[in-house]
């Protein structure tokens, strides 16, 4: 266990929740979005699931929601975040690894070169994972991704990326779960990553968190047992492995998904695809002002075969220009990330 | 989606649990339990981690509690009741399949031969899963599952299944969530089988079941996708796979662990073992006029090594004909599965 703080973190956030119920106020839920189009459709969708006694209602147990991360609830440029921090950490380690200059996907790391190692795929993303995951404990890796995330800051926006969370979608997850939602995270990002600052920055604790995982021994020795990361991934939570990883953890089929990218095609035909109502959404980077504009050209976040099939589904395509009043949480915003320390996390394994 | 009254078993079931309301008076929590020994330790260790300002409170979030099945939550003879299902199975899809008649585990189950089903350990059961799983569609087996569990009968006692449940159990259920809990269920059991009923049966919801799975494919059709089981074993949640499981699923370690063998020794191990207040619960299975009587020499649920390791762990052993009132919920109860009525399932997959 660390810091007291971190001990209460939980009740904290739960302050913070009381404090941000103004979101969920019946009168204008959904602040940060503009009142017509797209937040009219969400709110519409709600209304519908949770009137009782008609036919498009949603019993409150089957109202599960699941989220893409990267791109969805916070930005992924100029790369997926959790590839910066990666690079942060294959730096800090090369030291001890000379081997890395000249293997892949390290050696595109150390030459700054994350767009070659995007290129190489999923087994440039395992080599990733296993290097960041396997080398050190998980007690480690915890407490080094929440440093991580209480200090660092975007190379291009010179944010913290804790603050680089989209304001218009922390109220989406409040609103629906005071419509009596169970909020999911489904990323292809690395679990154990994720479930760091899950509850922090979005209010979804670890266990709503289903992501990319490596497979795991346990070992014990005289009652001390420890749960030890191999280098061999188990599962990669992106295209059909989302729904297959739905299926898995939840057992049960979405009502409402949200994605920005081909990566999540799968997942809102799987939610979508079912009698009864459902909703699938699609966040369209459409604003180089506020925060970036990209689609099916993009290396990270590509947006292209999930966009064309939008329509005939019947998806809402937001359009982050148009559609937000604001991108992120205002300094002096009452949102969840505000005020908020981020000591040692939980002691959730070790 | 199946008959209107699945639509709304959960709703029922929400009601049925605020008639239960009455067995978390604080006056008088769990009165299936006598009141020494074993009611007053759980008892007190949820005062412990409830006192908020103590050195031993665990905030609402980390308050994860998991309990095995088979011999924890239900009974366990003559038989583990999804080999009961499946013998069940087997005989009626014999006729498609005439080379069972001389294939494992098939052979057994249409001898009537459970016994030797068990010895034949975790690739039998790999078989088994397979057999029952793999060969219809997941809609099929819900709907299969769902009638066997309102309709089948033990061959031994004559009681539907569903009634074997333990009163002081559903009670204990009910007290933990009372006291902010998540309660999951870690059986060795198939997951898509204790889904089927784990929320009539338990009031605990699909997605808070981790048990043994198969691998599945995605298939998508111009948007009529299914998720389609293999017959590959993904994952055998028994032994060292329940605490791996509990970390890929919850991704954090459990303040309170019950079981009643050796499989679960690692669940409890793993839960009792970190810092904190922690709570560990063995069933002892005493009491051969109520229910059953035995330990180290059954092939179901052997209990040897764990209760050896009790003491040392501090772990609770519950004498199951001392410390419980009655075992079963009394015909006139007002239990959680009284009452129920139990159609089609929601169609949670497809």
């Amino acid at each position: 266990m660390g810091f007291i703080s971190g001990r209460y973190a939980p009740y904290l956030l739960m302050f913070l929740g009381l404090a941000t119920s103004w979101v969920t106020d019946a009168a204008s839920p959904l602040p940060s979005w503009r009142d017509d189009g797209a937040k009219a459709r969400i709110v519409e969708f709600v209304k519908q699931v949770t009137r009782e006694g008609s036919d498009s209602f949603v019993p409150p147990g089957e109202r599960i929601a699941v989220f893409d991360n990267d791109g969805t609830l916070w930005s992924e440029k100029p790369m997926y975040f959790q590839m910066l921090y990666t690079a942060d950490q294959v730096k800090r380690l090369f030291p001890e690894h000379p081997e890395w200059k000249t293997q892949q996907p390290f050696a595109s790391i150390l030459n700054g070169n994350l767009l070659s190692l995007l290129a190489q795929g999923s087994p440039g993303l395992e080599k990733m994972l296993t290097a960041t995951h396997a080398g050190m404990s998980t007690d480690e890796f915890q407490r080094s991704v929440a440093h991580w995330i209480a200090s660092a800051k975007n190379p291009v926006t010179g944010m913290f990326y804790r603050k680089m969370v989209f304001q218009p979608m922390l109220e989406l997850l409040v609103y629906l779960r005071a419509n009596g939602f169970k909020t999911y995270i489904v990323s292809g990002g690395g679990v154990d990553f994720l479930r760091v600052f899950s509850s922090s920055l979005y209010g979804i604790p670890p266990e709503q968190v289903i992501g990319s995982r490596l497979k795991a021994r346990y070992k014990s020795r005289d009652g001390h047992p420890a749960i030890v990361k191999t280098d061999e991934l188990a599962f990669l939570t992106d295209k059909q492995g989302k729904p297959l990883a739905i299926n898995e953890f939840i057992g049960r089929r979405p009502v409402f998904a949200a994605g920005n990218s081909d990566g999540d095609l799968q997942m809102l035909e799987w939610t979508t695809s079912a009698a009864g109502p459902r909703f699938g959404m699609l966040i369209h980077h459409t604003d180089a002002s506020r925060e970036w504009a990209y689609d099916k050209k993009s290396d990270v976040g590509r947006l292209d075969k999930a966009l064309k099939a939008a329509k005939p589904n019947g998806w809402l395509v937001v359009d982050m220009a148009n559609d937000w009043r604001q991108v992120y949480p205002p300094e002096k915003s009452r949102g969840l990330t505000q005020g908020l320390v981020f000591p040692q996390p939980p002691a959730y394994q070790d």
